[in-house]
């Protein structure tokens, strides 16, 4: 049976100005392959209503499971409750149960609770909020997308909470092989094996350093065994190490 | 006049299985905002024909000009080329400019050309090649699109070479102001100095260092007195520190 398909929206223009780097695509990316759900594409889009609508709703059409990133906090950049909604059609306002997250965390810490924290409490009827151990402004999930802060402990914490949560597959084992040769000398036999093990999948990354060359051949696949045995034809064809 | 626009597609199972982290839409990202031209959208997809030709087909058609990364190798999973050509309806074969690239390279190192690299000179037809320096197999340009390796040290190689071809707008500058307060406390004000200031955007991004929450108030935009005014009207309101 295939695995559960998964894909993830990163919204900001800090991303897409470089200013910052995204990190917690490839966190969310390792996490969701221990769990045999299968991340089928990433998008990154700018604080934009409309793009924020319209990979809405084609990423969670296309896959099961959408995770998106940024855009929650307090500010008038943050607006990606809104999109959300809009994309569901669903209606947002405060919600009081999430206003209560947040008096609470504020009370303890004796801030003052404003009107801008309190559009952190903007929540679309119908989603089921999501915990923020680290700074209580809650995500949510609403249909099959679940919003998320982008700051990576918070996004992390949250990823945590969801992920039990899910479905997921047989996870995805990989084993990946050294070889001191270029791609272009391996690429035959790498093609035949990859033929002979439709189950599995074969990459080639080549890599210089020190001035040589040299390839990384990775193995991936629901079958350990499987794996384990065409590393080892692998180093048997190419002389690498298995690593 | 708004500047020019443009999408990226960084092409890779090992991206979205989590195995390498993405370095180049970063790269390009600051690359293109030096140059003016506005990076709209970034989207990672897997060595899939369909996902590629579908994903190619979207960004050229809504961003003037598309970059693509990763899948042009000699090995089975680099499909891109390929794809591309099927993007735009173009054929597709080993081309002779392509061919004696590779040959005069393979023959100062004293490598043999095998079937697995001349892969590497499938070239659509009409296509532009652009120059790599670096281990010689050349990326393309095929309409709007320029196609360029994975391999970091190649991708901005190439990613120079294009640069000056295409025409940017005005770069964006901008100015950063970190300020010891959470995002909650400078929302109001920030978000007034948006709204009289429309032509520059304002981002705001918080921060937890050493158990010190603050916030990394971001000024962009097209005019850099304006920018510098901005900046000052931040630090004036927050007390922050102006990078």
């Amino acid at each position: 049976m295939p695995n559960p398909t998964a894909a993830m929206l990163v919204i900001g223009d800090e991303i897409l100005s470089g200013r910052t780097r995204d990190a917690n695509s490839n966190h969310l990316a390792i996490q969701l392959t221990e769990a045999g759900i299968d991340l089928r594409e990433v998008r990154f889009v700018s604080d934009d209503h409309a793009a924020i609508v319209a990979a809405v709703q084609a990423l969670s059409k296309a896959y099961d499971t959408v995770f998106t990133s940024g855009g929650i906090g307090p500010t008038h950049d943050d607006i990606t409750a809104d999109a959300i909604a809009d994309a569901f059609g669903a209606s947002i306002d405060v919600r009081d149960d999430a206003r209560a997250i947040l008096q609470a965390h504020y009370d303890r810490s004796g801030t003052e609770m404003n009107e801008a924290r309190l559009r952190m409490a903007r929540i679309p009827d119908g989603a089921t909020l999501i915990d923020n151990p680290v700074s209580a402004a809650p995500g949510f999930t609403l249909g099959n997308v679940h919003v998320m802060a982008g700051v990576p402990t918070i996004f992390n914490a949250m990823v945590e909470t969801i992920l039990p949560t899910l479905t997921g597959g047989a996870p995805v084992v990989s084993r990946s092989v050294r070889v001191d040769r270029g791609e272009g000398d391996v690429a035959a036999e790498l093609s035949a094996l990859a033929k002979a093990n439709p189950e599995l999948s074969f990459g080639s990354y080549p890599f210089s350093r020190d001035g040589k060359y040299g390839t990384n051949l990775v193995v991936r696949g629901q079958d350990a065994d499987a794996v384990e045995a065409a590393a080892a034809q692998l180093v048997a064809a190419f002389g690498g190490t298995a690593l």
